[in-house]
């Protein structure tokens, strides 16, 4: 088959690899549909990660099952499925809290000669990790990308509306306009019910964007004084802020716009903050929540949403390209030419 | 009257200063009955915290009410009150939510030429400030020592405990075997009822008061490999942990230390933390609460405790002095030879 293997900085090739095989009983063999290309793929992409030559790309796909192992009970061959970003046993301590990222099971796909942008992937604790679409989700194109999302980024972003501990009704501010930061603002408009939702970013199309995703305000923090005005609009600051830059300047305005007792959630490893100012966490009693989703505990519900056109989270894939030209769809990634990229292998 | 006067590194004195007066409406004058040396203030004694000459020391203190504005209401001239370590107007949005430090009108006491080792204070915003003692509490030389602990480090330690979400029945883990660590390992085995309290400390005495309040098990983290041992003996890491130190190898144990999905809170401003560890925040979804004590909140519950005898952390002051010999308590705490020390005015 044709799987996405890194082989060196900006250079990522569709190659010929041996087809997946069932190695343990629980697991599945999924052919992919679709799949995504994360921003945090750029890490290693760039360099900053520093990955081997040789090692499989991809986290986020959906895909048809191919195959089960003999302890796989709730799949089938020809079973539609969303796969979380990790996978997981469904059974451990972390997994029944719904923290399956923390499972004691726990595998990236990007490990053991497996990836998602690929045209198929083997896929362990099956039961556990898969989370089977609602009939018809795959004959919808959109609904078919919106479940791609729920993959990583709708999910991810959904996570940091959490774990900044949203209320209905709420104010929040989401810092950033990545997927990410566009899903959160959608969570928090959508899912959750927040009243004023406030997106911050840099680029104006994205902000336009998260205005139809339900932002309540934008601001576009190319220009000075904007943590100020938030501060200053909400007399005092944000009950609930999500970080979704993972820079110095977005952790230092996180923590500038967080109201006394209020949560600061970050929802990716950063990669640029040199120090976390803590004296205002300490002085605000301010909670700051790492947020490495546990994607597989909202697929569920999330899905529901997108099935009942409550949420379309498939627009911030504004890129679509086939699997061949995944190189091409990085690059585009890379350069900001698009906000993510959705990849087809032609399957369905 | 006498009050603390810092003059310079290592150099405090008890200087003769004008008599506080009433200055606005809501004020009270209040006489000092008992003052306490704080960890904290260690900072501008070593000269870390640059303060300038003159200014007066002090934020810990409990007294007798000598005068009263027009304004106040809830107090009178002869009744025994306990000063929370800032004053709060007891109306605001901040004060309502129980986070009386985050006051709009919030004052330190070391402002303004006030200070609490010293014979009398003016106080400002009484009613939201003052809390009155139980009658009868005055009467019982322990359990007016307790009431000096509750103006400041009770209420932090039980604020650590708060902020780190420990439940009854938890795993809890203190980090420090200061005043602070002591009162939260109290706050967590007597006031909460955590069932596991682990403390983590330097010192075998105070380690054996750390048991004496509560602790289940206590570790001397002089020796190496101690947080690997204790995440083995919780079989994946402790749910609340509260850092009761403030420097880097704290910090970084106290993230080693917590489970997935966990808290760890910080009570102290951390001095000495070069660099925060975000990726097991991250990885492991844990929040990070700064958690300055709202202790104005916490007074008239662990008063209760106090007064019916479930909780003694007068046994945090191991050294007892007159007013008189403030300088050689601030030496005494500088030097390690005291936890705490305790200041009588001579007044009751």
């Amino acid at each position: 088959m044709k799987a996405t293997v890194y082989q060196g900085t900006r250079d990522v090739r569709l190659e010929d690899v041996p087809d997946p095989v069932l190695r343990e009983p629980g697991d599945a063999i999924v052919r992919v549909v679709r799949a995504a290309i994360c921003g945090s793929d750029l890490w290693f992409y760039r360099g900053v990660t520093p990955w081997e030559p040789g090692e499989r790309t991809g986290h986020e796909f959906i895909g048809v099952v191919e195959e089960t192992g003999p302890d796989v009970r709730t799949l089938r061959k020809g079973d539609y499925v969303i796969a979380p970003f990790v996978s997981s046993d469904g059974t451990c301590e972390f997994c029944r809290a719904n923290l399956q990222t923390s499972c004691v099971h726990m595998t990236n796909w990007g490990d053991d000669a497996n990836g998602g942008q690929a045209e198929a992937v083997r896929v362990p604790y099956a039961d556990g990790t898969l989370v089977k679409m609602t009939p018809g989700m795959e004959a919808d194109p959109r609904k078919l990308a919106s479940a791609l999302t729920l993959a990583d980024v709708m999910s991810t972003g959904h996570h940091g509306i959490v774990s900044a501990a949203t209320a209905p009704g709420a104010t929040v501010a989401v810092i950033g306009d990545g997927a990410v930061g566009l899903c959160a603002v959608l969570s928090a408009a959508r899912v959750v019910g927040a009243e004023r939702v406030i997106a911050i970013g840099h680029n104006d199309e994205r902000l336009a964007l998260a205005r139809a995703f339900g932002a309540t305000e934008t601001y576009n923090s190319n220009r000075d004084g904007v943590a100020q005005e938030i501060v200053e609009s909400t007399r005092g600051g944000v009950t609930s802020v999500v970080e979704a830059v993972g820079n110095q300047a977005s952790m230092d305005m996180a923590l500038e716009l967080a109201r006394p007792g209020g949560t600061v959630s970050f929802v990716g490893v950063p990669h640029n903050v040199e120090a976390l100012p803590l004296r205002p966490l300490f002085v605000k009693n301010v909670a700051l929540r790492g947020a490495l989703a546990p994607a597989r505990a909202y697929i569920e519900p999330l899905m529901a949403h997108v099935m009942a056109e409550r949420i379309d989270p498939s627009r911030v894939f504004n890129l679509h390209l086939p699997l061949e030209e995944v190189a091409q769809g990085y690059a585009a990634m890379d350069e900001r030419r698009a906000v993510k990229v959705m990849l087809a292998t032609g399957l369905h």
